[in-house]
């Protein structure tokens, strides 16, 4: 049964009180950019909270408190996951009807009226300073799909897929919160890919795209040449946002091979802004796509359900101002969990950091309405989708898209992400 | 004619009084990591130069000296080239035999020995906090070297390759600084690649491999969605660095397909410990490998000679004590220079920032014993060379592998690097 409140949340509201998530704000009152978490339609700014001896009954956290003064959660997170639940389970027992503290802010008008502050005013901030950035392919219908587009369905999977999480090194700096415009790329594509001669011309990207994922951002570092094992991998999660990696998907056919992505993906990619923590998400876990390949031992999960079933959607509002949903799933469409991904990224000993950010790859379902990339949905451009009667094959200049997210169906008990959103901007003139 | 210093440089020295390359030291008399130069055979420690008034006469750099207190080199590039050009110069003019500022340290035998340690006492650190590292494949001579071996000659170049400074992401967090040992990462290796069925083992990477690189570390930012031409791309380069890209070929092999490297690649790549400012090696700018494609205009250096005439050298010392060079080759050897490099990077809009680090690419000549790679070397393992008489295929434990390089012939004028030194240890126990 959900918990009550005694502050007035919307019982639609992704942020009820079984959530808790955090991130980074500023508003009117205090610009500089600092650590709250998201209730009902308010952020509680936990920097406020804290000067005015909000956490005073919390002995374990009192020492810590600085964190919540520092401009990204990189130093509550590398406190810990007991330390991440004590402060979640105090804050909600603080905000519950029955909180055996009223005085800290139920019975508190005055630090209600200086710490809530009304989400509709702050503005939110890239939550962590990421180290590096990984992107996975664990999106078994995405990579499917993609696969036959390109290489047709008998070949749609390469060799690998089924034993390793298949992943890449993304570009950190490329990374912004919702909200963050995106201009539309530049480079080299080849217009005409089946042409004996292949030479490309310089181009703004004509098959800009989506790519709809989970992010995974870590809060603890292993050393150097030591791996992290599975059996430990969740103790590294700090949290679940969503993602959406852009994509030039011309830009990205002619560069990729034989390093993979580069310039096609690192001109940005767009978090949502409130870090779901793994201990809110801990109802909604389930488990992902069957893998019908025996897993190596470092990667068995021995039938642990560590993905979750997250509703995903993905809405495109147009620049002449239609809108439609494009895509609804579910976020266990994936072959491989974050722990897996984790297992596997520094099975050879690479250094994982608290503050890097892991991407799930692109979530698809079967359905074509389950797709999570125009490159899927459109059949790489060649079926156009409709947004409220308006054709699209790739994103134009001017469209906007919002990936959400939420678990549960309970009134006052969901537990959401908030908006990942984006505009595309017109390339930007370029400079010689 | 070579400057002539006060303080006994050997003349064979690659920091004579013509590099002046910056790190990061600690030493007995001061264990936090901060900035000194190299000089001779002493590091000139620029904390407490500048706390002993070494830069009063230097009314440029005064008002930021905080930067020689900082852990990285980060601060003091972002001060930009004008500053880095003008701190160089007037040490160097402090360290010639006939100074304008004697007082300042050729006749401060107090502040000579506090300031001056001997290289041998001082533990050098990674000289840059990067923020993302990228891995370019300019290297002409390696790319067809290794397409010869597992495409064959016909096809050996993909045709993206003399279009695109071909590029993936790198791992920023396994990048150390040289004398930092390496574990042989373990991984999925597939046995045999020819074999119908492709299932992968778990074993310790069997092909550990160099890569001969150089890199080059930046010192300024662009907007994301702006491009940095390539007019402007030299302001960006703050200097340069020997690299060695350790490679897991047996794991690279198996996971490469369709992402590009990953833990074939992240479990380790080692910088040396001096950056040598761009200033420093102007005077053996060179021209690169000639391109026979006309370049995009974005690419297009109009004949600037942004290459370097490094002498390049790999030496192999075997667990058992057998030493020997088994590489020496012109860092010239490339297809794309470094503004070319980061000209593409940001073509599409991709922030780049102070403290990014950038790799050249294995460096290869067309002779056997110019090859930067033992992939190379030995056909893929075919064929072993002698080290000293001893057989390597591929990098055995307790191997240790140190690059040097040195610009110039004259003595008491050349310009190197320092060693870029690291040992393999045995692959770590797993964790389960």
């Amino acid at each position: 049964m959900a918990l009550k409140s005694w502050l007035p949340i919307p019982p639609k509201s992704h942020f009820s009180i079984a959530n808790i998530p955090f991130g980074i704000i500023s508003h009117a009152k205090s610009s500089k950019p600092h650590p709250a978490i998201a209730i009902g339609e308010y952020a509680l700014d936990l920097e406020i909270f804290a000067a005015h001896n909000g956490f005073s009954s919390l002995s374990t956290v009192q020492p810590h408190q600085a964190v919540f003064s520092h401009p990204t959660l990189n130093a509550f997170a590398a406190l810990g996951k007991p330390i991440h639940s004590a402060v979640r389970k105090y804050i909600q027992s603080v905000l519950l009807e029955s909180t055996p503290f009223p005085q800290v802010l139920k019975d508190n008008r005055n630090l209600q009226q200086q710490a809530l502050i009304p989400l509709k005013d702050v503005k939110t901030h890239l939550p962590m300073q990421i180290g590096d950035y990984t992107d996975f392919y664990a999106g078994l219908n995405h990579a499917f799909n993609v696969g036959v587009l390109f290489r047709g369905a008998a070949n749609a999977l390469q060799p690998n897929y089924k034993h390793i999480p298949v992943g890449y090194h993304g570009r950190a700096s490329s990374v912004v919160v919702s909200g963050t415009p995106i201009h539309r790329p530049n480079g080299q594509i080849l217009e005409n890919p089946t042409a004996e001669k292949k030479v490309p011309v310089f181009s703004q990207c004509k098959k800009l795209d989506i790519e709809l994922e989970l992010g995974a951002f870590l809060c603890k570092s292993n050393e150097m040449g030591q791996n992290v094992p599975l059996s430990e991998a969740e103790d590294y999660i700090f949290g679940i946002v969503l993602l959406n990696d852009w994509s030039a998907r011309d830009i990205q056919a002619w560069e990729y091979v034989p390093l993979g992505p580069f310039n096609g993906k690192n001109f940005g990619s767009t978090v949502s802004p409130w870090v779901v923590l793994t201990e809110a998400l801990e109802p909604f876990k389930s488990g992902g796509l069957e893998n019908d390949i025996e897993a190596l031992p470092y990667l068995d999960e021995k039938g642990a359900k560590s993905f979750y079933d997250i509703n995903l959607q993905v809405d495109l509002k147009t620049a002449s101002g239609k809108s439609g949903t494009i895509s609804k799933v579910k976020g266990n469409n994936l072959l491989f969990s974050f722990p897996q991904m984790l297992a596997h990224h520094s099975i050879g000993g690479c250094p994982m950091q608290n503050g890097d950010l892991l991407g799930s790859g692109t979530i698809s379902g079967t359905e074509v309405s389950a797709r999570g990339s125009l490159l899927e949905q459109t059949e790489n451009g060649k079926t156009p989708i409709l947004v409220d009667g308006e054709e699209r094959k790739f994103l134009e200049d001017g469209d906007s898209v919002i990936i959400r997210g939420v678990c549960g169906t309970e009134d006052g008990a969901l537990v959401g992400f908030g908006d990942c959103e984006g505009t595309i901007l017109a390339a930007a003139q370029l400079k010689f």
